[in-house]
């Protein structure tokens, strides 16, 4: 019942309960549902009628994969005043604290610096409110997932060998910060961890990415079902354009991957 | 005299009619022009000369549309701190406010829900201080306008065969949610909807789309020289390199309509 | 000593040190050092171990242009909140205040005016809290730099061939108001000018304008190596995709010039 309810709160925006959980005030704070009402009431009933009651309730993502796109979608789009209500819908729905934390550590390479750092505030709260403390985050080492190194030395010596030379820095950080560090903490799942790139990617427009990490997303457990679905949640998170997009590059990647 | 002066303050941004106009303050109180001249003094100059006195009084496209345009593209980049001012612009050169209303409405859908969320504080302040209630946006229910039954099941067909596939959602929602239920919403005319719609993709850079929304707009009665302006408009709103991207696109269709 | 620090507040944020350069609260204040640790600690040691002590150390790049690239990305991305900081750092680093004013006149028509808007606010408190006054930025009318006629009749003459027919205003903005205008002004180099230009292009992925702005670039004076450097210092600020984005259309730049 509290997700149901969470999720409602998540278009109609009752400022009662969305308040109880993020206690801001100020310019930052989320959308009242009676200014909703002052302005465009037309927004409640399709969110009602298309988000609350289907688009959460479909089979064949489940509601805490929805919950991770969400939030992947907002923090790439750096919209932080949605976000606050989404994290605590992701918790509702089993995403754990540890994973909040390395999905905002995550799009800091992904997204860019900045959009994490926006980001922590409004986790901050969220946090704070459900007494969530460091005990609950990704420890500051632990041991590295197992590293597929054929497989790595071959992404390396790819990418070295078509950009090595242009741009040594970006080649050399992909291969240290990226592969052989972030990409192997443990705190999130290797296909949690594509399925937050690949949101970040279809929310953002950057469809010539979406090749690579879609086939890694599958290689790492995502099915082509639950594929489709991540475009059918972000047409509403992130626009029906972006989701356009990119279904013509996940087509192509399921087809060539059948083949 | 209402709308010049309204013009020279979207750029100049007098405090005190800006104020007048929306009362907030804080950290998303727009800028004042002292804080221009403290900064980028050189600002001032060029809205005058390209903004104020040329732009914006250009025949091509009624300012009307220049005020629909420019919401769109700060409601689509989520710039919301600049969109309180536009927002009273609009309404001083005849945008009504349910078409307002509908604008938001239409732009959840695509630019993504938070960006319309995003937007509503903005026009609720607009709405208060022009005693805009109720009344004046959209009923949430009144008839449909028609729909073209024979191009809507061709439509439905062709994205069917290209993607009902890959992704079922996405195709199920674009039917039933946009083109058999926002599209035929009678509070803002066609037209208007597809000059909305191009103008979000060309401010956000989604030229992968605009072929589409860009033929949908000219068979809804948006002139090839409407659309040129557009783009011009848009260099200031939106940055040049987007109205570029954007202009081989629009080239493109016009040349293709014109055979 | 002092721009190390600089550089080392850049990502740890102690809550100290920015505020005493930029006295702001509430809800645009910059994440505290606490914030972090309570969301995603993870992210401090990354910051020290691959930007702190290796990025903004690496030669091929100089400090102050890393300074540049990084405004010019935060401005472009309309990322507000970090920007403050990388001001500051900026002039630490040798970033003259005209230059800095003159970057923000120069994003507002190649990112769009909301954006050049949205910066204003912290540059002036950054400016502020120095004694950086009015005397200190580029005078409302100086002469210009000298123009190529040639150069110029001759980039006019091929866009006025291939949009003048579309999109005039578009063209004759484009003359009027950047290349007979902006690019003339002489507080901030050509060269320094189309590394803003280049940085906002890969920072907002907008990879079809970076052809043209990046032999414009080179010609101004940016060597191959800066721009590879570029890439590797942008994957953090806008995120891995972006960069990997951009590289292709760089390596085709550099290979085709050098042939």
């Amino acid at each position: 019942m509290k997700t149901f309810a969470a999720t409602l709160f998540s278009f109609c925006l009752f400022a009662g309960a969305a308040a109880a959980q993020t206690p801001v005030g100020g310019a930052n704070a989320m959308v009242k549902p009676e200014d909703i009402h002052a302005v465009a009431p037309a927004l409640e009933g399709y969110a009602q009628k298309f988000v609350v009651e289907d688009l959460w309730k479909r089979p064949g993502l489940s509601r805490r994969d929805r919950g991770i796109v969400t939030v992947a979608a907002l923090i790439a789009r750096d919209q932080t005043i949605e976000l606050r209500h989404y994290l605590a819908l992701a918790l509702d729905n089993g995403v754990k604290p540890s994973e909040i934390s390395e999905i905002i550590t995550h799009l800091a390479f992904y997204t860019g610096w900045a959009n994490a750092m926006d980001a922590i505030p409004a986790a901050r709260d969220v946090f704070k409110s459900r007494n969530i403390g460091r005990d609950q985050l990704p420890p500051l080492s632990e041991p590295q997932l197992p590293l597929n190194e054929a497989a790595e030395k071959q992404r390396a010596t790819r990418v070295g060998e078509q950009f090595g030379q242009i741009t040594p820095s970006l080649v050399q950080y992909t291969t240290d910060a990226l592969f052989r560090d972030l990409w192997l903490r443990p705190a999130l799942a290797p296909r949690d961890r594509s399925l937050v790139t690949v949101s970040a990617l279809i929310a953002t427009g950057q469809v010539a990415q979406i090749t690579y990490h879609l086939n890694r997303a599958m290689d790492n457990g995502l099915t082509k079902e639950e594929a489709g679905e991540v475009l059918g949640h972000l047409a509403f998170y992130a626009g029906w354009p972006n989701a356009f997009s990119a279904a013509q590059v996940i087509k192509d990647v399921i087809e060539k991957r059948s083949k």
